[in-house]
């Protein structure tokens, strides 16, 4: 293994210290427990917008720190999730009395560790309500999660709660409106090669010089299928149908309560697509995949989305989630509406994304 | 080699068809010739910005067109230069009469093609100037050129330039400030591992799994030289010193003089960095080495310029000229000036960069 590293179990902190001496402006950084955060933190009256995971998917989550997006990230070793500590530091920093999400990927762990910091803070009466992201169209269950795993829709989840914590929405608007932003987005993954892990210096997973692997996850956790090499037509065909012909899908998701003061098992359900939709579309490196391969992506997705009367209305395209230095991409299609492209189009200052001059 | 193409000889033409469709608010392409330019050129009275060069370093140029940037760029094949017909197509195209500048990298078919079209052009009485990048300070001579190689310093050159020629600077004062940012701007990259061209299909070179290439190009060209892998630490400081203890660097460059109607030879001279210089420092990556590796080099950047009294005033840290999926990263120091950072504060809107809220 050859990266750009000094002892692998620096690697989370080093980094973290870099973006705090890059970024003093923007950001500011907490080492123990481990949490980045807006340098103007706590925004009185503001509801507080808090994510995190597993290092090694940067951008996300900490990049996405700052003015019209995250209040706080909090970044777990690499493909591991944080801690409560983490998140309930990072509560005790952001929290401007108006109430806090968490926007949580769906992960076992990250479940757990969100819903244990919640338990911790609700205890000092501080109120937080949280958002399952779960938009991976590729699996049912993995490795990691029940149900499935939550992806590119995090980040536009982050970007339009983010604006709508900006614009003075209370608390449980926005949850409903995170809620929303996830049962309309779906995404799929493909990688070329696998990553390697740091502490594990080898890679994740082997793969032959004429295999691909369909429906990966962001952890180099097996997908759909594995299968030969394609060309990027057939490749983002197969990745753009899956998603647009994802049907309805139906589970339960423990959401806290506040009226009952419980949690409460709420049934969710993805409407599917439909000619004349609005689209968000999110081109996505793994990491290791250029940007001009993207946009042969991006060209061909395109092509089907009209064929399907499909309208792509905004478009992101670059490395947003990534997987270390997997070669890969994933596509995701958020379905939007008017309220959704009015807080995507607001103006965001976090250290990757600068949006809406 | 597995890439997300199609045919290796269409990646060019299908990369910029699929930038045309997600971005037409910001910039339209011509295929043949190749060149990609702002939505709404020519702008009438301002001096227009061109550069271009070889594909394969994206987001460099292309992902650097739009309003306060470039008025055009000419992407050639992969790690090629651009023909003279696609400079003359988009000079055509992007000329609003107060003069056009060419950027070019010192790379000797760069340098032939862009002079021939301004030889073409000016046949045709269109005035331009055109201002060599050459700031790479591992090597005096490479496989592709004569001097120093163009890296890094050329996308802040563009970027600066181009908000100078927004807020109505003349031709002849645009070249001086090109000039000055070029000799205040040293770069030095270093290689993990290899890229890999489509059209060759296997790596450009040769690495073994504990050695390193420093000083390598952005076409995967050799550098310095090779020795085993280091810590991240040992790598920045070496790239870091080599920039900042540079000597002055004097050579002749061919330049256009206007007045006198012919080719002159200029002797330009780069000034050591000293004591109490204020910087831009650019962490770049070569591809395939993550945002979070990047975090770490420019961690040990910050304490090392610190020390030396230099004082990093803006930074850029991310993929900006890259070399396909090479693992790896550069490092850019340039000294700045009152007016250089009041034109990087500019605002820009290109489709990778968005400075400026």
């Amino acid at each position: 293994m050859k990266k750009l590293i000094n002892d692998p179990l620096d690697i989370v902190r080093e980094s973290l210290e870099g973006m705090a001496a890059a970024h003093p402006d923007l950001i500011k950084v907490n080492l123990d427990p481990a949490f980045i955060y807006r340098a103007d933190a706590p925004v009185t009256g503001k509801v507080a917008i808090i994510s995190g995971g597993g290092s090694g998917h940067e951008p996300l989550h900490t990049g996405y720190v700052g003015k019209g997006m995250l209040d706080a990230a909090c970044p777990g070793e690499i493909f591991t999730s944080p801690t409560p500590d983490q998140m309930l530091g990072a509560t005790h920093k952001v929290d401007g009395g108006a109430g806090i999400l968490y926007i949580v990927k769906n992960y076992s762990g990250d479940v757990m560790n969100f819903e244990m910091a919640m338990e911790l803070a609700r205890s000092e009466d501080i109120r937080i309500l949280s958002i399952l992201i779960d938009d991976d169209v590729a699996v049912k269950n993995s490795l990691y999660t029940q149900g499935r795993r939550g992806v590119g829709t995090t980040l536009l989840a982050e970007k339009i709660c983010g604006a709508a914590a900006e614009q003075g929405y209370s608390l449980k608007d926005i949850s409903h409106l995170c809620r929303r932003v996830n049962i309309n987005g779906r995404s799929m993954g493909m990688a070329l090669t696998s990553c390697t892990t740091p502490a594990k210096g080898t890679p994740t997973f082997e793969i032959g010089e004429q295999e691909i692997e369909m429906g990966i996850g962001i952890h180099g956790e097996p997908g759909q299928k594995r299968m030969t090499l394609k060309s990027v037509d057939e490749i983002t065909e197969m990745m753009a149908l899956s998603i647009i012909e994802d049907l309805s899908y139906r589970r339960t998701v423990r959401e806290w309560d506040e009226d009952k003061s419980e949690w409460q098992e709420v049934e969710l359900i993805n409407p599917p697509f439909q000619k004349g939709d609005r689209l968000l579309a999110l081109v996505n490196s793994m990491g290791g995949t250029p940007l001009a391969e993207l946009y042969i992506v991006y060209r061909k997705l395109a092509e089907i989305c009209q064929k399907q009367g499909l309208q792509i209305v905004r478009n992101l395209i670059g490395p947003y989630v990534t997987s270390l230095d997997m070669q890969g991409c994933s596509i995701t299609l958020l379905k939007l509406d008017d309220e959704m492209i009015r807080l995507w189009d607001a103006p965001v200052n976090t250290l990757s994304l600068r949006w809406g001059l």
